[in-house]
């Protein structure tokens, strides 16, 4: 067992869960006649990351976390999304590009270095990437997005929250 | 290196995060002349636990982790808190669990099997269950609680949640 297996199986599974929020949340507005679109903006405090940037930013941390410990090239993504269905498209793009790691391409991620862009010739290694930072920042996002639906009044439930 | 490093160090870490934000709502309570008690019971939508029930989750869930997959017993905590400084005293006493582990306690874990109140004879391995349900469970709770404390104007920003 390795790094991988602590984290590609799950964070493909939680991307897979707000997928199915992103589809919750677009069945609810219909049902209640409106642009599900509006709750891209909807956010929890004035000073916090709205709906669509909560979704980004996971998609960006589950990325990076692979992306970063095994040194394979990450896709871009601009955030440029206006629709939940865009937002779908990003989830599952992430998903595809996470299901092409193999738990030898995380072999020795706890003795690698990681630099990240804001440390300046600082760096971490693979394993405190992962759990001081990745994971947490990655549930950070999930969890805020979720709340932000459930805030919002999308039928969604802890089971939903765990898949 | 083993499942000790990548989940208590870091499980502790947002104990004491958690602590300070415990902290910081009693601050802007003063300062806006309110009991902070009336937080325990905010939430974020009216069919979700309240905030006194996310942080006594998220203790739950870090001391379970530890406890189950070393098969070490853990502190009873029967959910009575009705204070802030309650939830600081059992937050501090899961720190002071969780600091009695050693990186040896979890030796083997990934082949142990858990066995859970409501699975009725049915197991996970451990690693299984730290990935899949221990740590999305305590970071969902974490994150909730430190989400019903923004959405009420505490002064808490991103920093404040990584630590």
């Amino acid at each position: 067992m390795n790094i991988y297996d602590l984290t590609v199986p799950q964070l493909i599974k939680m991307l897979k869960n707000i997928d199915k929020w992103l589809g919750a949340a677009i069945v609810h507005a219909e049902k209640k006649k409106f642009d599900v679109n509006i709750l891209m903006e909807a956010r929890l405090a004035p000073d916090q990351f709205a709906f669509d940037q909560q979704v980004q930013s996971a998609c960006d941390h589950a990325k990076f976390l692979a992306g970063r410990v095994t040194g394979k090239a990450s896709p871009a993504h601009p955030d440029t999304e206006t629709t939940f269905d865009q937002l779908r498209s990003r989830t599952a793009s992430v998903i595809t590009y996470l299901e092409t790691f193999k738990p030898e391409d995380f072999a020795g991620v706890e003795d690698r270095k990681i630099s990240l862009p804001w440390m300046e010739g600082k760096w971490m290694r693979g394993d405190e990437y992962v759990t001081q930072l990745a994971l947490p920042n990655f549930y950070f996002h999930t969890v805020t997005a979720y709340a932000i639906l459930r805030h919002n009044g999308v039928e969604l439930g802890k089971a939903d929250f765990l898949g």
